[in-house]
C-alpha cells in the first residue's frame, strides 16, 4: 500500500530495521485509530470548502466501514500484513477494498505522524485509567487486609532493626496510603495525554480550514494541543510521563513485595502466601519460594529501564517528529503491561495472604517498647536524656510489656490506633469513580463514532 | 552534640562515609527545619496535657529565639559544624545555649526522621514553586521572540529534512507550548510534596496526643499524610517525583538548546547568538561556541542520571525509614540546582537571540512547497495521488514559490498564521498567578512562625 | 513435568505472571542446554562413585539422544510447550520419552540454576564473538570508505562549528578506531562470561565427588568458577557486563548515525545515502527521510534502558540465587538482538553511502583554515598571540585557500594524511582471526558433546 | 587569562554555567596537567624544524618550572583562580609569571581538549589502578574472615529461604570471588584509558610534524590513540567506560551489603557490627543502625544514575569534540570518589564483624538438609523422584541433623569444604602486584618529567 503512494522501494534488510514489531504493536492502536480517522472524516465532510472534500454521505459511508473493522479488531479478526508496516495502512486497505479510492481521500490534511499522535493519547488515557482502577482494588486489598487484622501488633522495624510498636493495620494501611499517593504522578501522566494533537498534519499544518475544536469533540478531548508544530514534539513527552509515574509506582509495590518476601521468611512467619501462589524447586524438597514477589522486584527494575531509555531517547533531539520517537511506543506499552499486571497479581497475593498474630506478637523483644517507656517517664517528669539512658541501660525491665497495650496507647492521627479506615475506602472510591467516569465517556464517544 | 544524647562514640571513618556533605547541603533546609520546629513548639504547648510538655510562655521564648537563628540564616551566619552533624542539631545547638533544657525539650514526640521529612516537603514546595516562575520566564521570552518575529517564514522540518513551510513564531510558541506542558509533571510533584508528615516520630507516632493537623495548618500544607508508617516511606517518593519530572522538563529544554545548535550554525544561520554568550577556542581565531547550549544538552543527561539514580535507590528498599534515604537528598538538590539555573539562562539566551529574516527565508527550496502544491491540485479536483506524483517528479516547478504567501495560506488552529499568541501570554501569567500565590502562602506561615 | 517433581500446583495467574515469556527466549538457550547437558552426564558417568550415578553406557545413550534433539533445535521442530515452563524441562520431557527413568537420572547434583548459568554463559560466549565479527565488518566498511575517500577535504567541526580542515578518511577511519575500541568492553564481558558455572547446584554444592574442571574442559572453559554460591551470585554480573558494553558501543554507534544523518541534510550534502535506504513520507511527496539512522539513536537509548535496568536490577539483591535474576534473560537478549542488527545494518549503510566531493570542498569557509594560517605566521616568527589576533582581524584574506592544500600540510601520526588504513585493516583483521578461532574452539566442543 | 587570548569578552550569567566546578574539580588533574606539559615540551623541542619551536634550553627552563609548581599541588598551596576557569589556564598563568613568552609558547600545536583529554586519561589510570588495590584489600578481609571461620555453617538460602548446608567460609569467598571478578570490568577501562591522545591539537591535527609516539612513551603510555578525529571523540568514552565499571562493582558489593544488614538483624544475628561502627537513634535509646551499609546501597543506585548519566550524554552527540563532553568529568569523579571510599569502608566492616558460631548453628531447620538427604537415598539406590517426596513428607525425620556433618560431607570444587583459600590468596596477589607495577611505571614518569 505504502509503495503505491511515495513509490520508493525501500531495501529489504532496511524495511526490516525500521519496521520492526510495529505490525504486532499496532493491534493495540486499532480501536482508537478508527476512531480518530471517524473523527476526521467527520470533520472534513463539515469543513466549510466547495467542493467539499469528503461529502456527509460519504463520511457516514466511512464511518459505517470503520465500525465494520472496529467488530474485527474487537473478534480478533482484524490483522496488520507485512506488507501493510503499521496499522494506519491496514485501516486504509480495508477501507479501499470496500469503498475505492474513498478510502484514501480521507486521509486529506493529515499525515501518519497526525495519525499515531491521536492513537497513542487515546490509548494511553484509557490505559492509565483502567491501571488507576487495578490501582484503587489493590488498595482496597491492603486496606481490607489491615482492617480485618487492624489490631494485631507488628513489630515496626527503621533500618530494619526493631523499632517502635506497630501494627499490621498500620503496616498495610501505610503501604495503601502510598499506592493511593502514586495517583498523582498517574494523573499527572493523564493530563498530559488529554490533549487532541490531531490536524497538525505532519506539524506544520494545513492550508485548509482544518476544524480542530471539532475533533476535539468528537475524541472527547477538554482541549486541543493548540500549535502544530508542538503537536509533533509532544509526542515523546506523553510516553515519558507515563514510564516515569509507573518506574515510580512500581517503586513503591517493589517496597511493598520486599517486606512480604522478609516478613514471610520462616524466621519471622508473621505473614504466610498460599502454597499455590509459591514455587518449589526441582532439588531441594522442602522448598516454597516467593517467586512472584522477587519478579516484581525485578519488574520494577525493568521499569526503571523503560523510564530511562524513554528520557535518553528524546535528549538532544531536533525539534519536530523524528524517527527516534516511533520507539516510544514499545516502551510504553512494555511499561504498561507490566505495570497493570503487576498490580492485578498484587491485588491476589495480598488477598490470599495470612498473618500469624502469634508469631507477629512473639517477635515483639524489650527493646521494642524503649521509646515508649522513656515518653512514659518523661511525662512523669524525667528529663528526656536522663530517661533515655535509663531505660537504655535496663532493657531487661520491658521484657514483659505487653504489645497489644503498647499499640493501644498510641491514638493520634495515623499511629497504631489512629488509623481511619474510612478515610481509605473513601479515597479509594474517589479514585474509582473518577476513573470510571472518565473511561465512561471515551466509551461513549468510540460509540458514537464507531456504533455499539 | 548527637553523642551527648546517644553516646555512641562512632569510628571517624564511618563518621565520614555517613555524614557525607550534610552540613553544606542541610544549609538549604535550615530555614524551613525552624518553620517545622516553630510548628511543633507551638503545637507541643496546645497539647491537652497535664502537666503541659511545654508551656506557653516556653514556646513563645523558643519561637522568639528561632525566629533569632532566622535571621542568621538569612544573614549567611548560621553554620553547621561537623560536630553537629545535620542541621537539626546545629540548632538544637544554639537552642541550648540560649535556653538550656528547654532546648531539647522541645523533641519531645518527634524524631530526626520526621524533622527533615518536613523540611524537605517545605523546601521542595518552595523550590517548585520558585522554578515554576523561572519556567513562565522562559516561556514568556519564547512567546515574545515569536510574536515579534510571527511573520518570517522557517523551514519546517521532520527527520531533519526540509518538510513544509512553517515560521519562527510557530517554532517559538511551539517550544513554549512543550515546556509549560511540563508543568503538569511539576505540579504533580508539588502534590505529593504538599502533605503534612509532621507527627510520624520514627515513623510509628508516639503515645501522646499530638496534634498533627494543627501543625499542617500551621505550616500552610492542605492536608496531612495520615499514616505515620506512610509518612516515613512515603520520603524518597516526593524527592523521586522531583527528579522525573525535571528530567522529563530538561529533556524538552535540551530539544529547544539543540535546535538552536544547528541553526545557528553558519550553514543555517537563522539564530544568531550575541557573541558575549559564546566561548571562544584557545587554538582557533575564528571560532564561537554555542558552550552554554551544548551544557544543557550535557546537563539533561545528568538528570536523567538523578532520576534513574532516585529510582533505583528505592528499588526493594523494606519499609519504614532506611538510611538509603538519606541520599535522595543530594540527588534532588543537585537536580534543582541544574534545573533553575537552565531556565534563568535559557530564557537570557532566547532573549538575546537574534533572527536573520534574510538566511530564513533564503532557506526554502522548492520541496519545502511540495505538499501545499499537491494539496492545491487536490482542492481543485486532482486525486491525491496523481498530485502527489506529479508534483514530486515536477519539484522545479516550485522553484518560485513565496515562503510569506506559503505561510500566509495555512490558517487553520495552531498553523503559521494560527497561532494565538494571547493564548500563550494568559496560560503563562495563570501559571505565574498560581506559584506566586502559593508562595505567597508559604511566606506568610513563615513569618506567622518566625517573625518578620 | 515440573509438577510430577514438586508436585505443588500453582496458581494460574502467579504462573503466567512468573513464567513471562520463558518459553520463547528460552529457544536460544536450546542447544547450549543441551551441550551443558552432555558434558554433565559425561561428568556424571566418570565419577568415582560404586554403584556409578549413571555407566558410561548410559551416558553414550543420552548424548546420543541429546544429538538427536540438537537437530531438531537446528531444524526449528523443537518447541518449549507451555506446560514446560522452560527449556530444560522440554529437554527433559523429550528425553524421558525415550529413555525412560535415564532422562531424569541425569540432573543428579545440579539445579536449574546451574543449567541456565551454563546455558547463559555459553549463549554469551558465543553471541560476544559472533557481534565482534560484525562489528569488525562495520570497521572494514568505513575503513574502506575512508581509503577511497582519503583525500576528499571535510569541514573538521568541534561545537558542530566549522573549525579545521578535515578529510573524509579521517572522518570515517576516526569512528573506525572508535567503533574498534569498544572492543574492550566487549572482551571484558567475554572474559567474565569466560568461567563455568556447572557443578555449583542450586549454589552450595552437593554431597558426591563432581568434577567440575572435567565439565569445563568438555564445554571449553578455560577456567571453572570455583566457590559455587559466587557461581549463582555472579549470574546477573555477566548479563549486566554485557549490556553495559552494548549500551557504550551503541552509544558510539549514535554518533557516527548523528555525523551521517546531520551531513546528509541538504544544506550540506557531503554524504548521500541510496533512495532505497531511505523512507518516503504519506503527505509531503519530496521527503527522504533516514530513519534507519534515527532508529540507531533510539536503539541507543534502548540499550541505555537494558543497561540501567540490570544495574537496578542487582541493587541490594541477597546473596545466592533469586528469582528476580531470570528477568536479567530477557534484558540482555533483547540488547543483543539491537546491537547486532544495527551493526550489521550500518555496515550496509555505510557500504552505500555516497560521498559528495564538489559539496565537501565548497563548505570550506576561510574561518576553517584560520588555525592553520596562525600557525604558518609562528613558524615565521610571529608570537602565537599576535599572530591568533591578525588571523581573526582578517580571515577575509583566507578566502582563496585551497581545501587539499590545506589537508596535504598535515602530515604527523593520526591527522589528515597521517592516516595509516593498514594499520586499521591490520586491527580488524586481528579482532576478526581472534573471535574466529574462538568460535572454532566452541563449535568443536558443541560437535564433540553433541555430533555434528 | 583567557580573555587575553580570545579576546571574547564573556556575559557574566554564561559563564557562571559554562565553568561549574571547574576550578574546583581541576585540582585533581593538576598534577597529570604538568605531566603532559613536561611531555609535550620535551617533545617541541625535539622537533625537527628550524628555528625550533622552543630550544633544548627553554624545554628545560619549562619543565623545571612546571617541577616547581608540582610541589606546590603536592603541599597544597596551588590554586585555580576563578579567572582563570581551569587548570591549563592557572598552570599558564604561573609559568607566564615566571618565564614571560615561553609559557605561552609551548601550547603551540596543542589546544585545551588535547590537553584535558590526556590529564582524564592519566588521572583515570592511577584512580583505577588504587582503586584495585583498594579492592584486592577488600577481598583479603573477605577471604581472611572466611578462612578464620572457614568451618563455622551457614544456613545457604536461594530466596532468602533457606536452601541447603553453606558456610561462612563459603560466604566470605563467595562474595570475594564476585568482587574479584570484577576486575575484569576495571582493566577494561583501564584498557581504553590506556593510549595517548596527545598531540591531536582541537582533533583535526596540525601542520606540525609533531611526534607523538614520543610523548606515549614520556608519559609511559604502550599506545597511541592514531586518529585524531577518534582522540577528541573518545574522551567521553573512558569515562562511561569506568562508571559502568564502578557501577557494577557497585552493584556487587551492595549485595554484600544486603547480606550483612539482614543477618545481623537480631532475628539472625549469625553477624554482628561492632557498636562504634553503628548510629543511634535520638528517640529510640535501644538502637543500633547499619547505616554504613545502608549507604552502600544507596551509592550503588548513585553509580547507577551516574554512569546512566554519561551514557545519555554521549546519546547522539555528533562527532569531535562537544562541550558536553566536558561534564563528564565530575561524573566520573563522583564515581571514583564514591567506590573508593565504598572499597576502604567495607573492607573496614568486614574486617571488624564479628561471627556468632552459636546463632549460626542455631539456625539450622530440618528443610535445610533435605536436598542433601534425597541425595544420600539416591546414592543407596532409591529413584530421585521417590526420594525427593519421601524427604519432603518426613521433614521432621531430619530434625536432629548436624550441620557440621553436613558442611563437612561437601567436598568437591568450590563447595563447603572444597574452598581452595589459597587460590584466592594467590588472585589477590597477582591483582596487586598487578596494579602496582603499573602504578610504579606511572609515577616513574611523573618524577622523570617533573623531578622527585
Amino acid at each position: 500500500m505504502k509503495k503505491t503512494i511515495t513509490d520508493n522501494t525501500i531495501d529489504a534488510d532496511i524495511l526490516a530495521y525500521t519496521v520492526g514489531r510495529d505490525t504486532v504493536l499496532d493491534l493495540d492502536l486499532a480501536v482508537w485509530d478508527l476512531m480518530g480517522t471517524a473523527a476526521h472524516v467527520t470533520m472534513l465532510s463539515e469543513m466549510p470548502v466547495d467542493p467539499p472534500v469528503v461529502t456527509k454521505d460519504e463520511a457516514e459511508a466511512v464511518k459505517k466501514e470503520l465500525g465494520r473493522i472496529a467488530k474485527k479488531v474487537a473478534d480478533g479478526s482484524f490483522k496488520i500484513l507485512p506488507e501493510d508496516q503499521d496499522v494506519h495502512m491496514a485501516v486504509e486497505r480495508l477501507l479501499t477494498e470496500r469503498l475505492g479510492d474513498l478510502g484514501k481521500k480521507i486521509h486529506t490534511g493529515r499525515s501518519r505522524n497526525d495519525q499515531v499522535a491521536v492513537d497513542v493519547r487515546l490509548h494511553i488515557k484509557n490505559e492509565i485509567l483502567r491501571s488507576e482502577l487495578e490501582l484503587a482494588g489493590l488498595c482496597a486489598a491492603l486496606v481490607g487486609k489491615g482492617r480485618e487484622n487492624a489490631a494485631i501488633p507488628l513489630v515496626g522495624r527503621t533500618h530494619l532493626q526493631p523499632a517502635m510498636p506497630s501494627s499490621v493495620g498500620m503496616w498495610a494501611t501505610g503501604h495503601a496510603e502510598t499506592i493511593l499517593d502514586q495517583l498523582e504522578n498517574l494523573e499527572g501522566a493523564y493530563r498530559l495525554a488529554d490533549k487532541n494533537p490531531l490536524g497538525s498534519a505532519a506539524g506544520y499544518g494545513v492550508p485548509l480550514p482544518l476544524d480542530r475544536r471539532r475533533t476535539s469533540e468528537l475524541l472527547a478531548f477538554p482541549s486541543t494541543l493548540h500549535n502544530c508544530f508542538a503537536a509533533s514534539m509532544a509526542r515523546g513527552e506523553c510516553e515519558a510521563a507515563l514510564l516515569c509515574a509507573i518506574a515510580q509506582a512500581m517503586s513503591v509495590l517493589s517496597r511493598l513485595a520486599e517486606d512480604m518476601i522478609l516478613f514471610s521468611m520462616p524466621e519471622f512467619a508473621y505473614f504466610r502466601l498460599p502454597r499455590e501462589f509459591c514455587t518449589g524447586s526441582s532439588i531441594m524438597p522442602q522448598k516454597f519460594n516467593p517467586d512472584v514477589l522477587e519478579l516484581v522486584r525485578s519488574k520494577t527494575a525493568q521499569t526503571v529501564g523503560l523510564a530511562t531509555a524513554s528520557l535518553s531517547l528524546l535528549h538532544a533531539m531536533p525539534g519536530g517528529y523524528n524517527r527516534d520517537l516511533q520507539d516510544c511506543k514499545a516502551l510504553y506499552m512494555e511499561g504498561l503491561s507490566i505495570f497493570r499486571s503487576t498490580l492485578r497479581i498484587m491485588a491476589k497475593v495480598v488477598d490470599g495472604m495470612s498473618i500469624d498474630a502469634v508469631r507477629c506478637r512473639e517477635a515483639f523483644s524489650p527493646g521494642v517498647f524503649a521509646t515508649d517507656a522513656a515518653l512514659r517517664m518523661v511525662a512523669a517528669g524525667t528529663p528526656w536524656r536522663d530517661a533515655y539512658h535509663d531505660v537504655r541501660d535496663h532493657l531487661e525491665r520491658l521484657s514483659g510489656e505487653d504489645p497489644d497495650k503498647a499499640i493501644a496507647a498510641k491514638t493520634h492521627e495515623g499511629t497504631t490506633m489512629g488509623i481511619d479506615y474510612n478515610l481509605y475506602m473513601y479515597r479509594i472510591q474517589s479514585a474509582g469513580n473518577s476513573a470510571s467516569g472518565r473511561l465512561e465517556a471515551l466509551m461513549s464517544a468510540k460509540k458514537a463514532l464507531l456504533g455499539a
